[in-house]
């Protein structure tokens, strides 16, 4: 994808809050990491380890840290260049596609509310009384259930499906293949048989969230299931009925989260984690990958293994696991001993 | 979703099977769990351990087992709350749309025998030679593949496929985005390459089995991938071709069951278990969250870990876990002071 | 799915490259594995340990390996039985279906480069300017984005999403629900918040490979992510922003593999593995079921557990682990018995 235009040095220092240094009217009409940029190109450098970069690289200008200011390149002195990056990657890579209008092959229920600047795409499904916000976009073959109401400047990428009576907040993202409300995995026993509860809860996802690529979001199976503003869910990933994430959280994919776990703001979850039921896990927990949490984490903790324990204790005895064998030889031998010293000293 | 309607305790009573105390003419307008019932709902409680409940709740009546039937208070006494709660909430919840017929959007083949009170909704795809049952619901987006034989009261959810020749008993769901039928994963060796194996098998999906969102179940490479009567499947769940699922099973989110492998009836998987091919799994086995399988089990075992061992053995090991690093120094230390009491009788 | 045409045995090892044995004039009629296999069939005894079946099998010709010739019987030898069993597989079973041509009901963008003998089924999306080669499928609501290249004879099947810019090469299939080209999952920190990396690579999947049902492939944050020639990926898999994945690899389903790292050629992850992000794993690297790969892996190691190690230290460490509570036990009565021995020594 080429991402071409021009703007100086300054006007991009400007854009990111940082500072320009060097010659500020350098023309930048690129934008590339470190590994591929070239002459022409803006490229980043996020700590001194990379320092090295900053002399071979040919790009044109370098987003660094303060601590790495010199006096001899074009730079954006920026207190965090990954983000200024990001900001800069934004201007050069957006397309500002004009919006398409409903197609007429979509299929439009009874009752919409579509706002301005809607984009509909053909074989797009909208149910009865769905409510769409200015500058959405539908892509073909995503499904929105009846009632549901999508904010605004929300994409919902082809093939995912909105089940009815859900709430889409603004900016939301749903990658293609998604499942939004679903039914929630709940059943009462009847004799050896399972007879289905009804479920008849919605999902919430508030503002700014990200949901993954055939990750599945289960209805409540009554109020709501509910993922708070900011929160960034990865492919794959499994959110059972009734669950609440909090806000800023990262949801890495494959993971899961059982029926009505309530996980805090800023957690960060590894891949292929698994949450039990019913658990609470508190602000600002991190748990490392394929680890199995099956009991509650207070603020602040960083878990791992299966069931969890802190992460430090997991990674000594986790070095040690591979001497179980050994350690068993060695204990038998002692045994040993000390039978034989103890038939030493009862013979005395 | 407000759920309202209005039935008597006494008839309520008799829909579940259960006996009514208190004022049998009292008015049932809604339905809903203990936490959030209120004046003109009938809610439940499991067991005696909520039974503070019973005074502080403000719904209208309560279901309770018969240990707990007090003097002063509208109930349905009933052998299974959570049975009967969920036979009443069906009552309340169902909203009995009249059939769609076939949308004249929707893509029907050759040779279609479609029952009565059938609705397929637009962009559908029903391929050649497709029989579907009375009753059953086709959503939008969803696959229908050549020759599927498909039951009555079947509901297909939105962007689900379902590819050519398989069967599909009466009252089946199958969730959002999930897959059936796909070719299993078979290859023979030529050289360093792999040779793909036809997979010219099928999947049989017995009645009131469930399939959740984004589960995927692949066709046989010769026969059938079969889950049997009363099975529910979570989402995100991986069942290999010819495979077998007894009836009554539980398989919890992010499972999967590797090729040919043999689960009994009344088996329970929890999420992100892992089953190796060709086993064979008793019936009424437990394997806990997250266990890797990789040999038989038979009746009625509960196994985890990996590799799954009894669950009782591995909740001790698991505890011990975290000792190890604490087990090795105490090995070295006692072999330090064997060594001297070895010493001090060769020189005594 | 009844498989039947009419070959002669003779005709049969020729296909395969194998020799006929027996009567070469016996007509085969059908293909079918050892334990479904009848009068009329072909089938393939893959080694001596299923000798026995040789003369208990009623089907009319047998494929098997050259140290398993007998005298009796209609037979084809050939060095790799499975993979002739596969071939005669192939020939059966294909059912050479004409052509559709593009469904008028299929969305066309502007600019499409469309082979000869393709066929595009009702409800499919395919964007502007997007390249399609000679005799590929697009099936009912697969989505192609703005600018992909698709070789020839490959087959999208339902459901499935290719984003924009993606490249897909020769005979790839790409299953049902699978997502090629979602959006990495790439954010920078500004405070507690998560800002979104635009992700502007894409993906490249070379020539001959196969996507699972509800795979997800991410593009690259910049430049590609790529999949080589001849590997296979089962369903349920992650593969993140900028992986590499070599020729000729398994990816057994619900494995993950995060963002950046190198798998080499003829690897095999086994199901649920877990591979961190930024590692590089050699070529014909085996790592088994649900381990976790936390650090580079050199060429023809068998890895295991998690963190992985190799494979027969698992095995031996594992086998151990249920006897932790044992040997801490054992431990313990160690310690005390020194002390006694420690006291009867000071003592005398």
């Amino acid at each position: 994808m080429p991402i071409r235009m021009e703007k100086t040095l300054k006007e991009l220092a400007e854009l990111v809050g940082g500072e320009a240094a060097g010659n500020g009217d350098a023309l930048i009409k690129g934008v590339a990491p470190l590994e591929s940029a070239v002459h022409g190109d803006i490229t980043f450098i996020i700590n001194s380890r990379y320092a090295a970069a900053l002399s071979t690289t040919t790009a044109s200008a370098v987003i660094v840290p303060p601590d790495m200011k010199v006096a001899d390149r074009n730079l954006i002195v920026a207190k965090n260049p990954q983000l200024a990056y990001a900001k800069i990657l934004i201007l050069f890579a957006s397309k500002p596609l004009p919006p398409k209008g409903v197609d007429k092959r979509a299929f439009i229920g009874r009752g919409p509310r579509i706002g301005k600047e809607v984009s509909v795409y053909p074989y797009a499904h909208i149910g009865d009384n769905v409510a769409i916000g200015d500058g959405t976009v539908i892509h073909s073959g995503a499904h929105i259930g009846d009632g549901c109401r999508i904010g605004e400047r929300v994409v919902i990428y082809p093939n995912a499906t909105i089940r009815d009576g859900c709430i889409i907040g603004d900016r939301v993202i749903i990658h293609p293949g998604a499942v939004i409300g679903s039914d929630g995995f709940g059943y009462a026993r009847e004799g050896k048989r399972h007879f289905k509860i009804p479920q008849v809860g919605i999902v919430q996802i508030d503002d700014d969230v990200e949901i993954g690529a055939n990750t599945t979001v289960d209805r409540a199976a009554f109020g709501k299931t509910w993922i708070k503003r900011g929160t960034k869910i990865d492919n794959l990933v499994q959110v059972a009925h009734n669950v609440t994430i909090g806000e800023d959280s990262i949801i890495v994919a494959q993971a899961g989260i059982a029926g009505s776990s309530k996980l805090g703001n800023n957690v960060i979850l590894a891949g292929q984690v698994a949450v039990s039921d019913h658990l609470t896990i508190g602000d600002e927990v991190m748990v490392g990958g394929q680890s199995g949490v099956i009991s509650d984490i207070p603020d602040k903790q960083v878990m791992s293994g299966y069931p969890a324990i802190p992460h430090r204790e997991w990674l000594k005895a986790s070095a040690t696991f591979s001497k179980l064998p050994e350690m068993r030889k060695e204990i038998k031998e002692l045994e040993k001993k000390v039978a034989e010293l103890e038939n030493i000293l009862k013979a005395s």
